[in-house]
C-alpha cells in the first residue's frame, strides 16, 4: 500500500527526461530570447519545459505575450509533463554542466506548500534542486487555425530581413514604422521598411512547389522588427535550404521550421505608408562605385563627422571620380577619393546623413553599387549592380550654407 | 627670397614622417591607454607625437599625470619635431586607414590663429587635416636619474602580476591596498597584494646576469594596480624572453622594454601591511584536488549563490571526496562532488566567499591545487601542487547558522 500512498502524493504529470546537455543548453538559450528581463508577471520570467512522450521530444518555450519562441529536440522522455523554471537561472546552470547526459525529474506532492514542486537536474558530477512555478500558469502560444501561409527557403527569407530590418524606425510614436511590412502573393513576398527618412524594399520570388494558401490578390501584414530580429538570428543557425512556413491571420504571424522551432508574434494594426509612390520613376544620373571601397572610405571620413553627422559626396564626371568629404570646425577635415563610373549630367554634390548612407552601403551584398540621382534635393536610390531585387531610397540632407570654398 | 619668407612663417620644427599604418595604429592604441577619458586639462586628451631624426623613430606618448606610456617604432623621419593630436580621433582615423604608408606633416605659421597648427595625414586614398594643440603644453614624463633598477624576463614579471593583481582592493579609502607591493632584492622580487580579506604572494627569482643596482638589504614599493594592469597588457604583447627594466626612486617607478616602450607610474606613499605574519606556520590538514574540475564545479554551484555569495566546501576523508554545495532559499540548491586527496584530521566543512575562492582557483596555473587548513575559522592557504612559488590566503566566512540538516 506504500505505492498507493505515494501515488496520491505525487502529481499525475511528474516529467522525467534524459537529454543531452548541449541540446538542452542551446534550446534554453533560444527560447530565452522571448523571456522578458523584467517580466510583468513572475511566470513570464520562466521557460516552460514540455516533455512529449509520444514524439520523444523536449520542448522549451519562452513567451513575453507579444513574442513567443518554442524550440524542441529529441530526448529520452520516460514521463511526459510540463514544468516552469526560472529562465536565466536554468540557462546559467545548464550551460555550465559537463558534456553528456542531463536527467530532469519533476516531483510535486499534494502536500507541497510550494505550488510548482521541485525539479532535480542531475549531471555526471553533481545535482541541482530548483523550485518551479505552476506550469498551468504559463500562457499558451497563439495558434492559427484558419489563416494563410507560405513556405519560403531560409536563405531568401533571411535576405529579405537583412535588407529591411535596419531601416525600421526606433521611435515608438509611429508604431507601424517600427515593423517590417510584408506584401505576400502566392509567387512573391515583398519586404519593406521606412522610418520616414529612408526606405528599403526587397522582393523575393517563391518557387512553384511552395503550395501557398495566400489569395492571389495578395495579403499584407506589418510585423514588429523586434520579433523579426529574433527570427533572423534563428534562421542564421539553420541550413539555407530549410524552409520556413509563414502563417498569418487577423492578429498574429507564426513562423515554423519543421517541428523544431516555432516563433509567434503579434502584428501591428494600422495602415502602412504607400511607399512605392515615393520612388522616382526615372533618374538623370547613375554612378557605379565599388562597394567595399566606398564603405571603408565612408568609415574613415565618418570619424570626423561627430558634429554634423553628415558627409558630402562630390561627383566629378570628367575625372570619373567620387569624393567623400567631411568638415568639422573644431577638429579638422577629411577627404577620400575613388574611381566611379558617372553617367550624364549630374548634381555636383549631395549631402547625406552619414548613418543612413552607411546602413545602405553595409546592407548591399553586391561588389558594385549603383547610385541613381536627379538632383541634390530629390530622393536618391541605391541598388546593387547585380543580384537581388533590392531598392534603397535615402533623402539627401538639405544644406543651406555648407561653408565650402 | 620666397624661401626666406616661408622660413619666417613656418615653425622651426615642422615634423615630417612617413610610417606604416599598422605600426602607427598599434602605437597610438598603446599610448592611448594612458590618456584619460575625461582629461583634467585639454592637452591630456591628446597623444604627443615625437619624431626623432637621429634614430629615425616616431614616439607616441600618453600621460594622465599618474600613468605615462611612451612607445616608439621605426619610421622615415624627414623632419623631426613634436605635435599633440586628439588621441581618440587620431586613433579612430588611423585604425581605419588602408594598409601601407601614412605620411604625417605638421605645418604651423606664426600668423596662425590656432596655436598648434595643422597636421595632414595622407594615405593611399585620402587625406585628413587635423587641428593640433601646442606640443609644448604636453607634460614631460618623469625620469629617474638616481634610482635603483633590476632587469626581469617578461615571462616572470607577467607571472608575478597575474598572481597578485586580482587580489588588490578596489576601495579607494585604503589607497595602499589598491596597489601591488614589491619587495626587491638583487636576487628576487616578491609581489604581494591584499584587500584585507585575502592575500596573494608570488616570489620570482632573478638570474645572476641581471646586473641589478638594488641594495642587498632590499627595497620596497607599492605601485598602483591600475598602472600595473596596463603594464601587464603590454607585456602580453612581447616575447617572453624580452627583459623589462624596473627602476624605482622616491616618487616614481619606471618600466622599460628596450627603446620601444616606457611606462612611468607614481608610487603610493604609506606603509604596506606586514602580510607575512598573517600566514599560519603550520597546518593540520592538506587537501589536493584537480584545479580544472574544482573550477568548473565552482562555476556551476556559483550560479545559485546570488543571495549569499558563499559556497560551502565539505570534506569527506573516508570517501576521499570534496563536495561544493550552495543553498538558496528562494531558488534551490546545488551540489558537486569530486575526488580529492585528504590528509589527517580535518574540519568537515568550510564556508568561502565564492568570488575569493574563484579568483584563487582561476589564478593558479598548476593542474592540481593544494588547500591547507587548520579549522573552519582560521586562514586557509592555497598553493599550486608544483611550479611557481605562489601563496594565496583566503579568510573563511564565519557562519553562525547554516540551516543544514
Amino acid at each position: 500500500m506504500i505505492l498507493a500512498a505515494q501515488q496520491t502524493k505525487i502529481r499525475r504529470k511528474p516529467l522525467k527526461v534524459i537529454c543531452s546537455q548541449s541540446d538542452f543548453s542551446a534550446n534554453i538559450s533560444l527560447a530565452s530570447r522571448a523571456v522578458p528581463s523584467r517580466p510583468a508577471h513572475p511566470i513570464l520570467g520562466n521557460v516552460l519545459l514540455i516533455a512529449g512522450i509520444e514524439r520523444q521530444r523536449l520542448h522549451v518555450r519562452g513567451f513575453d505575450l507579444s513574442l513567443g519562441i518554442e524550440t524542441s529536440f529529441i530526448a529520452e522522455v520516460t514521463e511526459g509533463g510540463r514544468v516552469a523554471l526560472p529562465a536565466k537561472m536554468l540557462g546559467d546552470i545548464v550551460a555550465r554542466l559537463p558534456d553528456g547526459e542531463v536527467a530532469i525529474a519533476h516531483e510535486k506532492t499534494e502536500e507541497d506548500e510550494e505550488e510548482g514542486g521541485i525539479v532535480t537536474l542531475t549531471s555526471r558530477s553533481g545535482s541541482y534542486q530548483l523550485h518551479s512555478l505552476d506550469a498551468d500558469e504559463f500562457p499558451e502560444l497563439p495558434t492559427i487555425e484558419e489563416g494563410d501561409s507560405v513556405l519560403v527557403p531560409v536563405e531568401s527569407f533571411s535576405e529579405g530581413l537583412r535588407a529591411t530590418l535596419f531601416a525600421t524606425s526606433t521611435e515608438e510614436t509611429k508604431q507601424v514604422l517600427t515593423g517590417v511590412h510584408f506584401t505576400l502573393t502566392p509567387e512573391s513576398i515583398e519586404f519593406a521598411s521606412t522610418d520616414g527618412h529612408r526606405l528599403a524594399i526587397q522582393k523575393i520570388f517563391l518557387g512553384n512547389e511552395d503550395g501557398a494558401t495566400i489569395p492571389s490578390q495578395g495579403l499584407e501584414a506589418t510585423i514588429p522588427a523586434k520579433s523579426l530580429r529574433e527570427l533572423e538570428r534563428m534562421l542564421g543557425l539553420r541550413h539555407k535550404e530549410d524552409r520556413v512556413k509563414m502563417s498569418i491571420d487577423e492578429g498574429q504571424a507564426i513562423f515554423e521550421l519543421g517541428e523544431s522551432l516555432t516563433l509567434t508574434t503579434r502584428k501591428f494594426d494600422g495602415a502602412y505608408p504607400r511607399y512605392r509612390q515615393l520612388l522616382p520613376t526615372q533618374f538623370i544620373c547613375q554612378v557605379n562605385v565599388d562597394r567595399r571601397q566606398f564603405q571603408s572610405a565612408l568609415e574613415r571620413v565618418g570619424v570626423l563627422s561627430a558634429q554634423r553627422n553628415t558627409v558630402r559626396c562630390l561627383l566629378d564626371r570628367d575625372q570619373q571620380q567620387l569624393c567623400l568629404s567631411v568638415e568639422s570646425q573644431d577638429i579638422g577635415s577629411g577627404r577620400e577619393s575613388m574611381t566611379a563610373q558617372i553617367s550624364n549630367e549630374i548634381p555636383t554634390q549631395v549631402v547625406f546623413n552619414l548613418k543612413y548612407l552607411m546602413d545602405v552601403i553595409k546592407s548591399v551584398q553586391s561588389s558594385e553599387i549603383a547610385i541613381h540621382l536627379n538632383s541634390a534635393k530629390q530622393p536618391i536610390v541605391f541598388t546593387p549592380l547585380s543580384g537581388a531585387e533590392v531598392t534603397y531610397l535615402v533623402m539627401p540632407v538639405q544644406v543651406r550654407d555648407l561653408n565650402d570654398g
